[in-house]
């Protein structure tokens, strides 16, 4: 692990710090407040495409900028917490209208413009979640991305100067069925590292590696519920017989590895309860994917990382109606293995 | 009626104390916090279907375990609160899943243990709904229920192990033109009867008869308003010339009758007001239950209590703003006859 | 603008009050608290079509009677906030089961009472979004009509007695691709007037001008706020090479118009960073309206005024994050030229 002196020498730097704040806000995509974190994770995206690792670059300092020139809290916004959602919804934007999904396309014109504004508007819905959630001490998550790459996406449907790829066709949705498909060791494999790439978008079990790294260079736990989501996610997609091509492309994994990491130790602190409840949480995300994928289809909207946001939601906000978890409060929530110091620190006195 | 004594006898009994619980969480799909109407009502269901009287019965065994494993207060596992959610749910997966709805078929494995997660899922909904309702004295209602379904229902669709039944096949919406339908007796009298039963999801006239008999034994105004409000909601579709087939299969009816009883009495003092307001919701539910359908269609959901949900829901969220009705909080209300004698009580003071 | 107490002289009054409580209503669906904008706008409608004036009114009387049968607050019902749900309730119902959609026909018997039923639901719906959205201080807009229109439009598709237009037929969306439209003047002229006519779902640009007017009485800003939201949807649209037709209907602005007068002075005080937010809230109602009908061609429904709800409803809940705006709570909030100088008034102290 990082010291903390050498993990925050930049944060309160003068002209350093911006680029400080903005690759935290992409290390919060996947929960970590370390500017290692996000260097290493953008790293990773650069590896898979330099025009995705790019835009999500612009995306993270678009919001992040918004977040100042609003005069944001200057604490939320040196913990990355405005950039993540732009981070993403810039790679989406990119992601959705390119002919080419694994690389991307560069943007035209009429697209960056789309992009900024759509970025500037998630840092807008950061207050607003928090306003709606903060009392409940349940955080806002990616729903900002979620939201706007909702509204951004759906209307481009009507405008001629941008198209958008097939992904985005609205269609009727078909029930699969029988014969189970047969699986390979490729399922399993490319399905849980690519559960972690396409967090980001990204085709490519290199960058789900790389991305991993990142988050343990910041918390093994973390990294290990990353894993474990993603993998229990393929699992139970295998069980009941999903699509191959929908696993290997982890697609039912994605969301899965963001709950394990929410729930598993960050905002719940990971004892045996909360460990039987992140599992449960897991599972229940990768049925979530599948079935918001069946009610958005008729609309051609992809999920995005709605699944994950509405069940630890929904999860959280049930904690203080069972004792036997300890919750930790968005403000608080640093890393499982400070959560777990800290809670036996607590009940040891 | 059955006196406190009788009725509460084995709610703290160390060992038969469970099922009493579960039998409560039965009867508290239509509020009715006695062991002996949720004995009366699983009665009713076996004597349409063992399969559907079986997994009822399973289904709020799961869901009541699943609370008191996390530590759930205990006084809301003894009032039944944990399990009307999920009786109703494993009843929803198997008849959606069945080749035959009216009797449903016996699950395979795969589906049983996507029951037991589904279950014990809709357990985490229940505090999470409270945290979001509770400072508005609003009820969760059958939320859990009703999200738990659509979560797992959809995802259905994309795994090849667990088929779904035509009813859940994606459809696009089309408008019903006339001429008006011929109505006979028989639209008004199973109308009337199956807009009971079917909130268990029983194609069977005498289930509703039943249930009706099940609820008398705890309340006569909560059964009464029960009917009014399967009968209202028959009339008004007869009124308006909706499909015949519908209508007869009580699909007009359900959500009404749990409208009715939530508004007429137990959550608002019945007094003239509040007759008024609940007419009014009884008839809105009719329409929404309606518009759900058209707005779930392209997806192939169903519809399931979420028409008395969002209705009554929005309906207790205004009473503070209308002085002319009395409201009753959730934790207060037991049957409208308690809280009639309660109000008057309280004026004369 | 009209001196205060010859806006108010009948507001107070024992038999004419009621009349003055209506037509506030009216004007109070362009947050125009005073009775001689709510006549200018009614004569307005009544130029386009006598159906449509004549339903308008008479939806905001049964709201606004409804509300005051259940003892709704006097000084909410004086100040017409039950009345504009009704009005636009009213027409909204009549304009899409019309084969003539521009003039409207007149509504059957079956219709007449489906219009009372759904006005008193929408005064129904007030409180229920007052007590939800209140403690933020965010006023609930017209979020009783959008969803009262939902519910009641979506379910006269099972209903034979009433048939609906063709608007609200159910299609797959498709993704509407180049050439990029020949726009003309007429575009811009008849997209900017009917982005305010239709508001009130009227398809004439005369009719915009007046209503325009009828804001102006009572505020030149917010007059100005309405026209200039207008325009930028128009611009938007234009740039990104939307459908010609849909622009000259005024569909891209009426939404955009009624978020630039709610964020521009209204409810945000009309500072530089107000201007910027408001700027970015109009654009953002332009996508949302675009994405929104994607999500609900599939079922068949109309956007009506949801972007322009749930873009406010954002941008507001976020306010207390963002210091440089300068918030106005709803209950405050009067005309933008008053919250400026209220404002500049309370920074000299």
């Amino acid at each position: 692990m990082i010291p903390a002196e050498l993990r925050d020498q930049f944060r309160d730097h003068p002209t350093l710090g911006f680029a400080d704040w903005v690759l935290r806000g992409i290390g919060q995509v996947v929960f970590q407040n370390n500017p290692v974190s996000g260097a290493v994770i953008l790293g990773g995206i650069f590896y898979n495409s330099w025009i995705y690792g790019t835009v999500c670059l612009l995306g993270a300092i678009i919001s992040t900028a918004t977040a100042i020139l609003f005069k944001a809290d200057k604490g939320l916004v040196k913990d990355g917490l405005f950039g993540f959602n732009g981070a993403l919804i810039a790679i989406a934007l990119v992601a959705y209208t390119s002919p080419h999904f694994t690389t991307g396309d560069p943007p035209n014109g009429h697209l960056w413009l789309y992009i900024i504004l759509c970025a500037a508007f998630s840092s807008v819905l950061v207050p607003a979640f928090s306003a709606l959630l903060g009392p409940h001490k349940v955080p806002g998550l990616t729903m900002p991305f979620v939201l706007a790459g909702w509204f951004f996406l759906g209307a481009l449907l009507q405008f001629s100067t941008i198209d958008v790829s097939n992904a985005l066709k609205p269609t009727s949705p078909s029930d699969f069925t029988g014969p189970r498909p047969e699986y390979s060791w490729i399922t399993w494999f490319h399905g849980v590292t690519m559960g972690i790439s396409e967090i980001f978008f990204q085709d490519n079990w290199v960058t789900g590696v790389i991305i991993l790294v990142g988050i343990a260079i910041n918390t093994r736990i973390g990294a290990l519920m990353a894993l474990m989501g993603s993998t229990l996610a393929v699992a139970t997609a295998v069980f009941y017989g999903a699509h191959d091509e929908a696993i290997r492309d982890g697609l039912f994994g994605y969301n899965a590895a963001l709950t394990a990491m929410a729930l598993g130790g960050l905002f719940l602190v990971l004892n045996l309860p909360g460990l039987i409840y992140t599992v449960i949480g897991v599972l229940v995300t990768a049925r979530v994917w599948a079935s918001l994928g069946i009610f958005l289809e008729p609309s051609g909207m992809p999920v995005l990382t709605s699944a994950f946001v509405f069940v630890t939601w929904l999860m959280l906000l049930a904690k203080n109606g069972f004792p036997a978890l300890i919750p930790v409060a968005p403000a608080d929530a640093t890393t499982p293995e400070d959560n777990l110091a800290r809670s036996r620190k607590f009940q040891k006195r």
